[in-house]
């Protein structure tokens, strides 16, 4: 039985033609604390490239000049995913882009009341000159160009889509709405981007949704409901703060959840999330959606009878599919299935009517402190055939 | 300048009377390799009765005798929550739970043509039948009844409402929903409880919804739109596979995006996660949403120099109110003022012509390898003030 055959109420969206563009090599990169070398910015390239993503964002120029050789490597190393950078609205980044051979940039700048009146110290009517300015100068270099007004989530709706019409009008390829710092939901994110829909032209609209409050993957979601093209991902969802919307848990819930085809390499996601774990050294918890070295273990009783059946009635799909792998834990929920998987699997045996007796020596040693891995399994069982 | 004023999208909700029923402590503990002792059990419970839940599942007597001590050792410390305990759909599970004194249960059968295919062995009728008898028995022991058909959403929308409806008459004082392998969504939880909602008298609906696809929560908020009063939590989202709904995340939601009042203590939100981080052994992440102890570390020179200025441009609320605190910290992205802050609290100085060699030999240090911690810090500073 397939998961399409029991997911009986999960809405058929049509999703098909959006896509990623994947920013872990720049807001991954600006988790406090991370810094990627040269050769693992392209190591990690390279592994987006093969899963299929469309867009790479790889790096901001503007922060060294070791940045700068690092996203001209990438850019220059010919894969199939565009490469885009990060510019500020100023034509000293876009310079700086344009010295890297990309394929394109993303332009930001703030516009909402907080960070006009406590970042910029400016009006609505300048940063959106500047903005126009910054669309304008890197169209005429023929650049793909985002335009993405920060702390879109707390913009006026009229503004946003005053400023995005404009962006549109000077040449912007695709806008951006940036939930910079998570506060969207659902609701608001898929009226956002409806607004925009109905306003804009041909220019794509793209979300960039941050993890504050867990919602990213969703609000990302519900972003394409209302008409976005391009949802931003990064590895792990490593990122300022809480993170971005993790790629593997957008990946997955768009696959299985709503249906929607790919033909993204998602066998090697976890080898990914494994690359990007150890050179951000931002370590994942066992119990992380998708990725945890954990999420296909089972140990309570009930749980493993029905997987050693059928591992469908609890798991949502297959873990080979991501290069994740099942293991039957024991501990203080086992029985008696969890523990016969375990004498077969290492070779071992008790007299049938001694089970139930092993069964409660392993939950009775869990409970007093000690992990049942399987030295010490080995142990409980010579103390039963002794017994 | 508050939240509210800025987060103008979001939908004002009546989720005011919907409460958390929190399960930490038994299918939080159902994570492989998670046992937790009598103390730390009840420690645990104290905690979550100091933040206020409603309910406590402490645990599910039918797995160990020591199981039984602890669940009643919880239900006789008098806290203000009420204190359920899990049992199948069998009597002598009940009786378990009725020797613990606890104020009610959750029973449960498995309803889904998965389960009753891989799993049980039994037709839909048989297990309509076992329910029945127990949710009856339960409730002619005075017991408060909640009745959950395990696998809901993957489960004939017809034989949901009917066997819920059935468990209403039968003295059911809740029926849940269990999104048992997490594949839900929003629109397919709120959905089944609308169903449900309009097919019910006076029995209120919970949800119970797993993390597979990181959505545990938005499916809980989207299930109490759908008129479910009542949403199962885990702190720190462990349980099975990738876990629970994590309590803060679903607090903080509904009460910073969402505009819930609540008169949960949440200020020791940090503190409760951190027991049970430390109880169970599943780490968490740095970058955890709300409760990850870096979400409030701020790197990248634009998001600092906003962050010193007014720290809402850049935190969608202020982590004091759960106990969580910000801090600057220095690295390849850090510009001026994370730097001149930093030569403030650590009581150094520079020449103002030479704040920006600081800032380049910082970010060439970090590009180098180094972590720029206080001690790296004063070294940068006395290599500047030497040159």
């Amino acid at each position: 039985m397939n998961w399409k055959e029991v997911c009986q109420y999960n809405p058929k969206l049509n999703l098909e033609d959006c896509y990623i563009y994947d920013t872990t090599l720049r807001d991954g990169e600006q988790t406090p604390g991370v810094c990627f070398s040269m050769e693992q910015k392209l190591d990690i390239a390279k592994k987006l490239d093969e899963l299929g993503v469309k867009q790479i964002e790889a790096g901001f120029p503007a922060v060294s000049k070791s940045e700068i050789e690092n996203v001209k490597k990438i850019a220059n190393e010919g894969l199939n995913a565009e490469i885009l950078a990060l510019s500020r609205a100023l034509q000293g980044d876009i310079d700086k882009a344009l010295s890297c051979d990309v394929d394109g940039i993303i332009t930001f700048i703030a516009a909402s009341p907080l960070h006009l009146k406590y970042k910029l110290h400016k009006s609505i009517e300048e940063v959106e000159e500047m903005g126009m300015k910054a669309v304008e100068y890197a169209k005429d270099h023929g650049l793909f160009v985002a335009f993405s007004a920060e702390d879109a989530t707390r913009t006026p709706i009229e503004d946003l889509v005053r400023i995005h019409k404009n962006a549109e009008e000077h040449g912007a390829d695709r806008v951006h709405i940036a939930d910079t710092t998570g506060c969207g939901t659902p609701q608001s994110i898929q009226y956002i981007c409806s607004e925009l829909s109905n306003n804009l032209k041909k220019a794509h609209i793209g979300v960039h949704c941050h993890n504050d409050f867990g919602l990213a993957v969703i609000n990302s979601i519900y972003g394409l409901l209302g008409g976005a093209k391009a949802a931003s991902t990064t590895v792990n969802g490593i990122g300022e703060r809480a993170g971005n919307a993790p790629l593997e848990e957008l990946l997955l819930t768009m696959n299985v959840l709503y249906d929607v085809k790919t033909d993204l390499n998602i066998s090697i996601i976890k080898e990914l999330s494994t690359m990007v774990e150890n050179y951000s050294g931002i370590k994942i918890p066992v119990n992380k959606p998708i990725v945890g070295d954990k999420v296909f273990y089972h140990e309570s009783g009930i749980h493993v009878d029905a997987v050693i059946e059928n591992p469908l009635t609890y798991e949502p799909f297959l873990p080979e599919r991501i290069g994740q792998k099942r293991e039957i834990v024991l501990g203080k929920h086992s029985g008696c299935s969890a523990v016969e998987s375990k004498l077969k699997e290492l070779g071992l045996e008790v007299p049938k009517d001694r089970i139930w007796d092993l069964v409660k020596k392993v939950k009775t040693t869990r409970e007093g402190g000690e992990d049942i891995d399987d030295e010490m399994f080995i142990k409980i069982v010579d103390i039963i055939n002794k017994q």
